[in-house]
C-alpha cells in the first residue's frame, strides 16, 4: 500500500503503509478506525521469524531510521546506529521503524484525511483526532507486526521516546520482546518536562493561523517554529553551547544594537525553528508532546514501577548521557532500580558526553558498541543452551 | 514630578519620576534626549549623603522594591531584603530603586511618548527607541543620583539582571561605590541564556499583533505570554518544578485526553504567562532581554575580566544558589576568580535551596544573614579607623 501525506504537509510523498483491517482501540477509550500505519523495513526476515528488531523513533522522527528521507533526501535520522556493520546490522537484522501514530510521515494522525473523505481536498482530522499515549503508539505497533507476522521482537531499541515505547513494549505485551534498549529516556514525564512541552503547544495555540487545529493548508508555522526553538535548547546541554556557540557573533565583527540575529546561536535557532515548519505538523506536534507528557508506567499500577515490569522476561540496557539534563541519569537509575526490583536482567551504563540529550543521535562510539555488546549477547543466549 | 505610565500598559498609574536635564549618551552612540528615571526610595538620606543604598530590579521587576505596587496594590517584590528590620533597613539606609530605561514603568522606554508628542494619543517611541545596555542602565541610575545630589553609594545591590548592574557599578564608577551585593548572576550571559531569550523574543514577533513594535494599545499578548512562560521555567529548578508539582492534576482526578491544562504546572505556567501581559509591556520585554544578552563585562578589556574591576577600591560580595541553573554558580566562581586577581576584597556565599534561580527573591534566613553581615561590616569600615 503507497500512501499520499496530507495536504498539510507541503510536499505530497510516497511512504510505505499497510491500514489496519480492524480499529485500534485507544487509552482514552476511544477507537481509532483502521488506521494506517507507515513503515519502512531493511535486511530480511529470517525462516523462524525470530530477527526482527524494532526501532521506535522520537518526537519530531519519523519512520526513514536509515533509509533516506523521501521529502528531504537527507539520510535516516539514526545511520550511525542502523545500518552495514553497525549494532543494528541488516545483514542479521530484520529492521523495522513505524512512524507512530498521531505523526505526520503517513501514520494515521491529526493530518491524515479522515475515514470517508475523498481526495486531497477531503476533510482532515484535525482536533477530532483522538489524544493518544505511548501505549497507544506500541499498540499500533503490535497490530503493524500482526499485520506483518512476527510474532516476537528480538528487540525493541529506542532514544528520547523512543526510548519510552521501547520500555512500553515489554509492558503492554510482556511475551512479544526479548530485548529492551531504552536510551536517554524515563519512565515517566517529570513536571519540567512537560512545562516546557506546554510552552510549544502555547507558541502553536496562541498563533492565529492555528484556528483551532483547523487550519488546513496554512499551517501556524511561526508558532511551531517557536515551539521547536524552545525545545531544540532542551536537547543540548549548556556547557555543549557554550562550547559551540558562546557569545561568538554571527557574520559581523560588533554588535548591531538591534533584534537582528546578532549571535551565532539566534542564528541557530531560528534555523532550527524555520526548517522544522518544512517536515513537521503542527497538530501533529500537539498530538505527540501531549502523549509525552501523559506517559507514566507506574501509574496504573499505583506509582510501584517495579510492578509494571513484573510480567515480562525480557532483558534491559537503559543508557543515560551525563550532561542530558531532559531526561537526566537520575531517571534512568529509578527505571533500573525497578527493574531489579521486579527481578529483570537489566544493564546499565552512563556515558559522558557534552551534547546533553541530542547525544544519543550523534557519532558515539561507546554508545555502539554498548548496545552492539547487549544486543549480540541477547542473541547469542537466544541460541546457546539454556 | 509625576509621570503617567503610557497607553501600552493596561492602567494609567502615578509613578514619581525625573526627567533629566541632558541628553544621556548610549553605548550604541545614539543619545536619549533627557529620558525620564523613574524611582522610589525609603528612608532618609543622612547629612553627609552616605547613606545610599541603590536596589537594582531584575527583568520583570521594577522600582517598587519595598512599597505597594500602585497598578496592582501587591507589596514591594523584595520585602524579605528591604523594610524595618531587614538587612536593608529604611531605619539606616537611604534606599533607592529606579525603573531600568528600557522599562515600562515610568521610565524612559519603546512604550514612553516619544519626545514633542503630546497627550496618551502621541506617539510612542517603538522600535524607534535606541537599543541599550545594562551599562546604559547603570549611567541612567548615576544620572539620577546627580539628579538626587548623591555622589557615592554605600552599596548596590541586585539580584540576576541587578546583580548585572550591581557588577557594572563599579566598573563604570569606580569611585562612587563602596560595597557591591551581586546575587544569583553572572558577568557575561551565555550561550543558553541567549537562546531563551531568543525564543521569547521571537514568540513576540511572531505574534500578528506585535506589528513590527507599533501595536499601541493592542498589544501582543499572546506572544508576551509566551516568553514569560518560557522564561519562567528557568526561574525554577527541576528539583523544585518536581516537589512542588510533579505530576500533580489541577481540578481533575483522571487525564482528561484533551488539550486543557490537566497538569497543575500546565495551569501554573499559563496563570504566570496571562497575569504578566497585564503589567509589562512587550516591547520593553524585547529590549530588556537584549541588553542582558549584550551583557559582558570582560568584552571591553579584551576578554580579561579582572581587568573590569582594575579600578574599583569596592568591597564585593558574590552569592550563588546550588540549584540555580540560569546563571550557575561556576560563573559566581568565575566573577569571584577575577574579582581576587584584581586584588579586590570579596566574599563568596553559594547558598543550599531547592528554588533554582528565583531563590533570591523567597524566603531565605541564610541569604539575609550573608547580607546583613556584609553590608554592616562595610559600615563599619566606613566609620572606624583606616
Amino acid at each position: 500500500m503507497r500512501l499520499l501525506t496530507p495536504p498539510a504537509v507541503s510536499t505530497f510523498v510516497h511512504h510505505t503503509a499497510v491500514r489496519l483491517a480492524a480499529d485500534l482501540p485507544l487509552e482514552s477509550g476511544q477507537r481509532l478506525p483502521t488506521p494506517s500505519i507507515a513503515y519502512e523495513t531493511l535486511g530480511t526476515l529470517n525462516a523462524d521469524r525470530s530477527n526482527a528488531v524494532l526501532v521506535c523513533h522520537a518526537l519530531t522522527g519519523d519512520q526513514y531510521v536509515a533509509t533516506a528521507h523521501p521529502a528531504t533526501g537527507k539520510p535516516g535520522w539514526w545511520t550511525r546506529m542502523v545500518g552495514a556493520g553497525r549494532p543494528i546490522d541488516p545483514a542479521r537484522h530484520f529492521i523495522l521503524c513505524a512512524n507512530v501514530i498521531g505523526g505526520c510521515m503517513g501514520s494515521e494522525g491529526p493530518a491524515s484525511l479522515r475515514p470517508g473523505s475523498l481526495g486531497s481536498d477531503g476533510t482532515l482530522w484535525g482536533l477530532d483526532f483522538p489524544v493518544i499515549t505511548i501505549a497507544d503508539m506500541v499498540r499500533a505497533q503490535a497490530a503493524l507486526l500482526d499485520a506483518l507476522g512476527i510474532d516476537t521482537l528480538l528487540a525493541v531499541v529506542g532514544g528520547s521516546m523512543g526510548g519510552m515505547q521501547a520500555l512500553q513494549w515489554p509492558v503492554s505485551y510482556p511475551d512479544r520482546v526479548r530485548s529492551v534498549v531504552a536510551i536517554a529516556t524515563a519512565t515517566r514525564h517529570s513536571a519540567q518536562n512537560i512545562a516546557f512541552h506546554e510552552v510549544g503547544r502555547q507558541a502553536i495555540m496562541a498563533d492565529p493561523r492555528w484556528k483551532g487545529g483547523a487550519y488546513g493548508k496554512a499551517a501556524p508555522t511561526a508558532g511551531l517554529a517557536v515551539a521547536r526553538m524552545a525545545a531544540h535548547i532542551t536537547y543540548l546541554s549548556e556547557a555543549g553551547l557554550t562550547a559551540k556557540f558562546g557569545r561568538s557573533l554571527q557574520d559581523r565583527a560588533d554588535l548591531s544594537f538591534g533584534f537582528d540575529a546578532d549571535f551565532q546561536i539566534e542564528s541557530y535557532l531560528r534555523h532550527q525553528g524555520m526548517s522544522f515548519v518544512d517536515r513537521f505538523d503542527a497538530n501533529s506536534y500537539l498530538y505527540i508532546t501531549r502523549a509525552m507528557d501523559y506517559f507514566d508506567l507506574a501509574a496504573p499500577h499505583e506509582g510501584k514501577l517495579a510492578s509494571a515490569f513484573a510480567q515480562t522476561s525480557a532483558r534491559f540496557c537503559v543508557i543515560a548521557f551525563d550532561s542530558d539534563w531532559l531526561y537526566p541519569t537520575s531517571e534512568s537509575r529509578r527505571t533500573v532500580q525497578a527493574l531489579v526490583a521486579a527481578g529483570r536482567h537489566v544493564s546499565f551504563v552512563e556515558l559522558a558526553s557534552p551534547h546533553g540529550h541530542d547525544s544519543f543521535l550523534l557519532e558515539s562510539p561507546a554508545l555502539n558498541a554498548v548496545v552492539d555488546g547487549f544486543l549480540r549477547a541477547g542473541e547469542q543466549q537466544a541460541q546457546g543452551p539454556v
